[in-house]
């Protein structure tokens, strides 16, 4: 529920409301908007009356019907800003997360982090399990990717983001310390993982199912938030469409609506949307000037040669220069939104 | 690999075959059909050249460069029959799977079973855990579902099927002993899960998902094949399109397709795959027309109180006239298949 | 409007409402249904007033407030049979309309159009004018080939049925008296011409665009009914959808689903959504099974050397086995159907 | 077929090689890139040997084998600029053609006309024959609106772009001098009146179809080009999907992949794509940054009383000021290709 406060409430009306909801085992989540003070009321609330919570110095009280509550602008008006080990993800801060598709070696993985960080990019990426569609497909290198990748962290300050394919693995993930953990677009609606994300306090990366609408995709975001974790970002990474001129079609409307419907911050996934190498450059400045608030791209010092996802990943030559483009992009029209 | 043996092969030869192939660790798969005599290579033999089994007494070897193999008709042209606990399932056998969406209390699945029993049905289904797309959404009652689905298995002497949703469970479905494990549209590639399912005895259902490929689906199903289980049941339940008359769009064509690529068996949800009663009988009328294995159905004593999917759900007197129909019309397809 | 007659209205009531209707320029569509005898006002009835029309004997008065309202169940329930030189279409009917993709020689349509008239069908089609996607394709003998379907109709008392892409076409397919004119799935939303395919007398059959949702669709038949044609078959032939496996996804929910709706035949091309013809005769049987009224079936006496479209079209024997089968399986759901 | 010359081809070579090319009724497409001067041979060459054209000179001759050919990068690698009226469009240029959705009366063609001029706009839009998924919807003015829009045209010297829904307007649109010709989503596949299209002199604005793919979209452009008029421009408004949250997705890919593959000009409708006001201006700004060459916008002076599409068109005031901002963007993203 949303209960929106008068402008003249009195404090001693205030502290009693805040009772009353903790009386019920509810809590209170408190929200100074430009227009109003709202405070949305977290539990499972379906079975109070409105009008319960309609006391003195309340103006109005609202029931969220939707099946995603938590992540609306309804109950929170005010952007979130997610720090993920000291950068800050979200309205006002533009970020890029770089990196292989895959770990394949230290080697590897020291060569891209230092190049991707003097370019610009504020967190580091790579796989360190695959989901792939056959089993005879590479699978990562599982351990030792997550402790190559912690390395790398440490050496260059660069926190690190890898994809997270099943609950069992949030007690090694612990061990080496990630910094944001991704979890796949297949792996969108695995409720149980979710929900095990919803009661730690590290940072998650909910990227976009292939073929999830964004209320499913907001919905799974509840998930994680309702069970504790606020943390959230999502990322549109490209949906599944009629078309096979590309990989995916990198839907950019979901950025400008999702923004406008809920509060987390959300980021573009242009490697994986396209599939195409050539389309990369472009298709990321259409996300910074859609509003995203950054990118995630793949980046490996030999494309030609990865392990996996071979035509779509940047030389880092080719991220540096766009780099500098998206740069001053995102100077651009953050200038101009104050107009 | 799939090596096509001579009419005239010598048992020696075929002994020095078999050590051949265990030599490098591989295994043989023996598969008689009607045109010719087939042994398909199990293991990883991307590293072993053809010609390494053109040896005495062999006609072909080729290579299968699909994502899948094993649940290929190349690897194994002989139709699979999977035994759930004594049901035979596959190519000349006919099962209905029948059952409430969700398992809401002892009476009801005692009452729902006895009657779907009588109706014909040969197992019995029942949601323990729901995935949902919100968390505010009933989640299913979890263990306490699955001890009064082995109830009703024990005094109906109807083998019950129920969708784990998380590797966690295999130990809890065990304790019951589920005698097959439903793996949901949502979870359809969640890897880590079907590698699980490939170690354990029991037969696995695997739902589409929602936009699921066939070659994404069946590389799914090589997932618990190739890791040791081949008793692997298809099921087709509704794609996602821009179709919104209706939940999704039952693809039949899926059915003929899947039969003429691959050796499992395969069976259609028409329930889920229209979200609407009204089309039900229709719509598993075709899908037995299709060349379905089976149908998997719901059934509610009283579906308007439903906890779930309550728009969906036949009575037990509309499943009763349903299975009289589909009888006969299998019946009669059958036959058609031998002219 | 939809009004509602009292089942005792007397017959001067009666006479006074239908001239209540006529001066306003509306005509009034009677419908004698087992629940209700219903008048549907047929004009543009937004600026009249529903009470205008509650006068003495009137039970009811409804506006039908969807995008199409001839075509609906609401406007008429019983169902349209439509008449095609003598051969009925809809319910209670079954028909097969056979023959090639394209017309190319007259002996090719004179030997189809004998084979399958020796099988059981009762239309014969062929293209005459075709859609091709590339310039470069084949476009058809223009109107030759209606001349050749002309003595093939003549010689075999078979009406013929061939696409229309242009109105300016409509005097040509006069001169050759063509029986049934087919709007092709390209051409779904051609407004133009089915505005003009609504001011003849010739039975339309309009196929569902690739993506044409169902509302959209029953929109496309309202342009024909409500612009004077009531002669209206809709066919089911395929929706794009993600999967490539094979051509498009026969939706045969559409059937079971309009038939509930619309009281319009509906009839299904399996060749076209298959584009396969291993999956065809399977295909043939679903819709059968799903309710569908007749099918669309290409038939050529050589499929390897078509023009156009030869992975999906039957040999004469191929369709003559599949009639046997159909022919079966219609009479016995027809059976059912009473029970 | 495409005939790549020699750098050091002898005058009298290149006139024997054209003669040759004259001499079997097919037309030479001379094109001097960058890299290599070509000629494209335009006709049916599928009949011709490709070392007919293999003589003294020549460096290659190449078949194209695609669908479409003479809108091919392979054909022409010259980008191609289109002029309307004065007005040129394609790569170093940016035009907005911006309107409303309707042409409703002389005095808001006027107004509009005068306040998009004013903002930047180059070209006027109004719809003067609607294409209406119902027949009940308002379908246009009509002539009266062609009328309108020339008088506009005139007075405020802009040229002017309305859509052609049949080939029996084209000399109504001939009479009002109707500076471009828009084409559809849902006449995408009119072959009718592409080809009729194909035989006039003015330019084409060719609209992608709902689920049209590039390969289709392209083989209708062709349709137009092969048959005499080079002068068309691509528009992408928007694909259909699952996703209902807004009316399409637009499908930016396809800017950045269309320019790859064509020499023809691209450009994006933010209005249809979007169906929703509030993220026109976002996606305006990032089909800029994708590369496209204009963009097409839905300008009204009173949305609210529009006739059609009342949810997704700018106020003048809101043109303007997102004019100011994509002429900043655009001139930013034009010096950054030149790095």
């Amino acid at each position: 529920m949303i209960i929106t406060l008068k402008d003249d409430m009195k404090p001693e009306q205030y502290t009693s409301l805040l009772e009353r909801i903790k009386s019920k085992g509810f809590e209170a989540n408190f929200d100074r908007g430009k227009e109003a003070t709202v405070i949305g009321v977290r539990g499972d609330t379906r079975k109070i009356e409105e009008n319960y919570f309609m006391v003195d110095g309340v103006k109005s009280v609202k029931r969220v019907s939707k099946r995603w509550k938590e992540v609306s602008r309804e109950f929170k008006n005010a952007d979130t800003i997610v720090d993920v080990s000291g950068v800050k993800l979200g309205n006002g801060y533009f970020n890029v997360i770089a990196g292989p598709c895959s770990v394949e070696s230290e080697e590897q993985i020291m060569d891209v982090a230092e190049k991707v960080k003097k370019a610009g990019a504020t967190l580091l990426r790579g796989g360190a399990f695959k989901p792939r569609s056959s089993p005879y497909d590479f699978q990562g290198l599982g351990e030792p990717a997550l402790e190559i990748l912690a390395k790398a962290r440490d050496k260059f300050n660069l926190p690190i983001v890898t994809e997270i394919m099943e609950a069992e693995h949030l007690e090694l993930f612990s061990t080496y310390d990630i910094d944001m953990y991704q979890v796949g677009a297949r792996n969108m609606q695995n409720f149980n993982l979710l929900k095990k994300l919803g009661s730690i306090n590290k940072p998650v990366l909910l990227k976009r199912g292939l073929s999830g609408t964004i209320d499913e995709w907001l919905s799974c975001a509840e998930y994680i938030v309702a069970n504790g974790n606020p943390n959230v970002v999502l990322c549109e990474r490209g949906i599944r469409t009629f078309e096979t001129a590309y990989r995916n079609v990198l839907d950019l409307n979901a950025v400008a609506y999702v923004k406008e419907v809920s509060h987390l911050p959300i980021i573009v996934d242009p490697s994986h949307a396209t599939g195409k190498l050539s389309l990369v450059p472009d298709m990321s400045k259409a996300a910074v000037a859609a509003g995203a608030h950054g990118l995630l791209l793949e980046v490996h010092p030999d494309p030609k040669n990865a392990l996996s996802d071979a035509n779509q990943q940047l030389t880092p030559e080719q991220f540096s220069k766009l780099m500098k483009d998206i740069t001053l992009l995102s100077g651009i029209l953050y200038l101009q939104s104050f107009d």
